[in-house]
């Protein structure tokens, strides 16, 4: 019986990691990895750092852990694992059980055969339909080559402005990296709020203000029309439906498209998202070919729906997962929760699981509850803001999904909820939790925990809120309230809401100066995080008003100008 | 009708929690808190920091967020909350419903009368029965005053040396504020490790090692005989079983008791543990009078068992229950996992749920795994190592614990671990679970899931593992057998077992040296961190190799000498 044959068509993650776990449990097996480009096994999440001058050195994001440069030899002398690379797979013969490649140095063209094939191609940037994308300083930055390539242009140009098209999670780490290197950025997003389809408008705006007051510029629902060059063909100008913005440099990241050509061409079945369907098993529509990473759709753990959301983690996930089944194992990769994060200009993002308009237009009916708190206790001097907003059904109080934003540690609660909605928790089992507590790393009440209590407040119907959106287009239409501050007279001098309907009272105030405010007026009640404004509703409620409400988040997520 | 009368005994944490809580539901209650000392609502836990000068202020361990002292005319103003200080409760008359009450200034006494009672009486240092704990320069480190009592003293010696009885959480904190502070310390400890009860010996270990190689000379295993001093009455030295060590300061911390002598002199249920026994809705025997934070025993979350582990973030979480509870409400605090986490000398520390030896005690069948890791990716300039346990249930895979520590972010991974148990997760589940990937935060397969597939895959029957403990053992009693170093040549010039048994065959050459390596002897594959070792195991396997093992944790968890 000759050795089992395993064919792996992609070298960047996916296919490196399925390689590298295929052998450990299958030490017999002829394993062959086919990447079409030069480099294989990088780091191409680390492209925006390395632009940044943090990874110093380009082999660093080629190294493993222990300092050796995974290239082919790697591959071969560590593991036994061949790799060939510049090299396409062109076709498959699902018959035969071949995959037709062609050298894309010599242009010989051969067959490989196999017993199990695994589909690793990948994504590629969305490329928009406009002008002047070939001009010089208009980039990508999705491949270690257009990190080096701006690199080599930010050395031509001195100093500068930069836009990047495109406010998700590579426009945003984008222009981390460059504001560090002293470029004035802005941003340019066709949507009407940054990181569309990572967080919900109303945290978007939050964490747009908190930028933009740091020199980041949004241009949000912009259109970019069209990007115009000098006679030397660089660029000059981002045209947009609404104006024009001169620039040295532009970063084009609009999402990414799943490599399914291959797929398709062989006759497999592509999803509904447009990335290649799989199953569990991460088995395509032929028994005997797997797909995983960019090049998939995966199955949204909540919803239950497909989604086309490709990230590193899945990529290596799966590939174990793969690894094991090309072998002969049973491994499953059950879905995700599309947990994102991100960290720009000293903020810390993440998301998981659905939004809260994403879960409305589900169908689902919804809580939603925001809070606005120190990561760790107050008095360490470590301790950063995190505003966290919970999303969960009606009802059963199960979690649906979570974000998190500010110069706190928001990513630990984010991982601290996927693990919670991975295992069905509700809103109340948040609170059975025990997490770790001491002053340098949390509040003795975690913030998620004071969000989920924000939640079970709200459904106990102890707490009436409103949102700072909600506010501001109560103020505009010129609602008849009392916009009832609560903070310190030195806090209330330094930064307010400027609008006759705002009464300052001192929280501590309140109960002696309650005859001062009006019973036959809606309240709303308002500080800086949330926490004395609902302290304030409670109290007006205690004395029998009837109409109070406070401000999720406070004037610390309140995101228009002063 | 009167307003309900709800009284509280102990104005530290779970008191005023507790009272803020009650005012928010019940507005008209009157609610009063007794304190016996004169200090209320401080930040007990913020002591080490405040030594370490990282707070800068005293003021600050007694503020909210927003800068407001927690005082007497606070808890009135704001929260309609009296609170009585330097009033001690001296018994409680169940039959009349109140209690008998001495004001410490004046010596007056007098009765509260109570609809709801609530004994938040938290815990006190237990004071070891020797000699000279009354010279100058001996100090606990509990209450504030404490704190700055041991900053004035420090004001009076030059520098100098410190001595801490105790390796627990506050005796790691204690050393970790006072080597800032410049002491050279030294800390006694009666068990053979530090952190007892808090991390696995293997794990308490590497950390010793670590924080030894930084300066901090550890006494394990010996027993505090005697403190001694000189003429003016300064402590000058503590005497052990197996010798002298000269010091100026002193701090006991020795771990805490529960006051329970006004809940015992009343007739309530006390615990097996010596704590108050309360049942989910924090009641005690009798059912108008709940009892919480650290003066009570907790149910324990995995094993069932009730447990004495006082921890601030239990007061705070019990005193929303309790606040709720006495105001008519029906919440419940269904237990712990006795989650702990500390930072000392660059070290993240944290466990949660049963420690290995914990479980096997309980009569649980255990596998557990270590695996040692990145906590971001290894190119981001601000990454740390992690050393992770896992305990899992034999057969069902059920995770019941899980250690780490390091200089990355250990406590992340203990929060999301601390998640899982309490949800009942297995060790397969927990790699279902979609952790937040981005290279400034995780690797793309966190360490917590390496370390689950390390158990998946002693499970699988793919890796035999060892532990240093082990290797030490094996290499003392003279085991013949190879170990195999498949390091880098200059990894292992630089730092290497000393032993003849020691062979380098390093790693990408062993596919073509596999016949320089005896097959009839046992083969113990080592590497740095467990990841290349592992590797080289299933090389051998592959090649037919039977006796093959790898070291968990690698050499950067040898805790000896080298």
């Amino acid at each position: 019986m000759s050795a089992q044959k395993i064919v792996i068509i992609g070298g960047v993650a996916a296919g490196p990691k399925t390689a590298a776990r295929a052998r450990r449990v299958a030490p017999d097996a002829e394993i062959t990895i086919i990447e079409k480009g030069k480099l294989i096994s990088y780091a191409g999440c680390g492209m925006p750092f390395y632009l940044a001058g943090e990874v110093h050195k380009f082999d660093h994001l080629f190294e493993t852990t222990y300092g050796v440069i995974r290239n082919e030899e790697y591959f071969w002398r560590e593991k036994g694992v061949r790799v060939i690379t510049r090299t396409e797979a062109k076709s498959i013969d699902r018959d035969k059980k071949e995959v037709h490649v062609e050298n894309l140095e010599t242009g010989e063209q051969y067959t490989v055969p196999y017993d199990k094939l695994v589909l690793a191609t990948g994504a590629q940037p969305f490329v928009p339909p406009i002008e002047g994308l070939n001009l010089k300083g208009v980039y990508k930055l999705n491949h270690p080559d257009d990190a080096q390539q701006i690199k080599e242009y930010l050395g031509e140009v001195e100093g500068g402005e930069a836009v990047i098209v495109g406010a998700g999670f590579i426009g945003m780490e984008t222009a981390d990296a460059l504001m560090k290197l002293r470029m004035f950025c802005s941003v340019v997003e066709l949507q009407d709020q940054i990181l569309p389809g990572v967080l919900d408008k109303d945290m978007a705006e939050v964490l747009a203000k908190k930028l933009t007051d740091q020199g980041l510029e949004f241009y949000l629902g912009h259109k970019v029309l069209k990007l115009e060059g000098d006679e030397d063909g660089h660029v000059t100008a981002v045209v947009t439906d609404q104006g024009t913005i001169e620039t040295e440099l532009v970063v084009v990241s609009v999402g990414v498209r799943p490599n399914v050509q291959l797929a398709k061409d062989a006759g497999l079945t592509i999803g509904q998202t447009g990335a290649i369907a799989v199953n569990d098993h991460m088995q395509t529509s032929d028994p005997d070919i797997y797909a995983l990473g960019d090049c998939v759709e995966n199955t949204h753990l909540v919803s239950g729906k497909k989604v086309f959301v490709p990230l590193a983690t899945y990529a290596n996930r799966q590939g174990r997962v793969v690894g094991d089944n090309v072998a002969g194992g049973d491994e499953v990769f059950r879905g995700i929760l599309a947990t994102g994060v991100l960290h720009t200009m000293g903020f810390n993002i993440g998301r998981t699981g659905l939004g809260e308009k994403q879960a409305r237009d589900l169908g689902y009916q919804v809580v939603a509850g925001i809070y606005h708190g120190f990561d760790r206790t107050h008095y360490h001097p470590e301790h950063g803001m995190v505003l966290m907003k919970l999303v969960t059904e009606a009802g059963t109080g199960k979690i649906l999904g979570a974000q998190a934003l500010g110069q706190g540690d928001a990513v630990k609660r984010t991982d601290v909820l996927a693990t919670a909605i991975t295992m069905g928790a509700t809103v109340e089992q948040l609170f059975d939790i025990d997490l770790g507590y001491a002053p340098p790393f949390a509040t003795p009440i975690d913030v998620s925990m004071h969000t989920a209590n924000i939640i079970r407040n709200k459904v106990a119907g102890l707490a009436e809120t409103i949102t700072v959106q909600e506010l501001k287009q109560k103020m505009d239409r010129g609602d008849d309230m009392v916009i009832l501050d609560v903070r310190t007279e030195p806090q209330f001098n330094m930064r307010r809401l400027k609008d006759d309907r705002v009464k300052l009272v001192v929280l501590g105030d309140l109960r002696e100066k309650i005859d001062e405010i009006p019973r036959d007026k809606e309240i709303v009640a308002l500080c800086a995080l949330g926490t004395r404004s609902y302290e304030a509703l409670r109290t007006l409620k205690g004395a029998g008003f009837k109409d109070v409400k406070y401000v999720e988040g406070g004037l610390q997520a309140w995101p228009y100008e002063l």
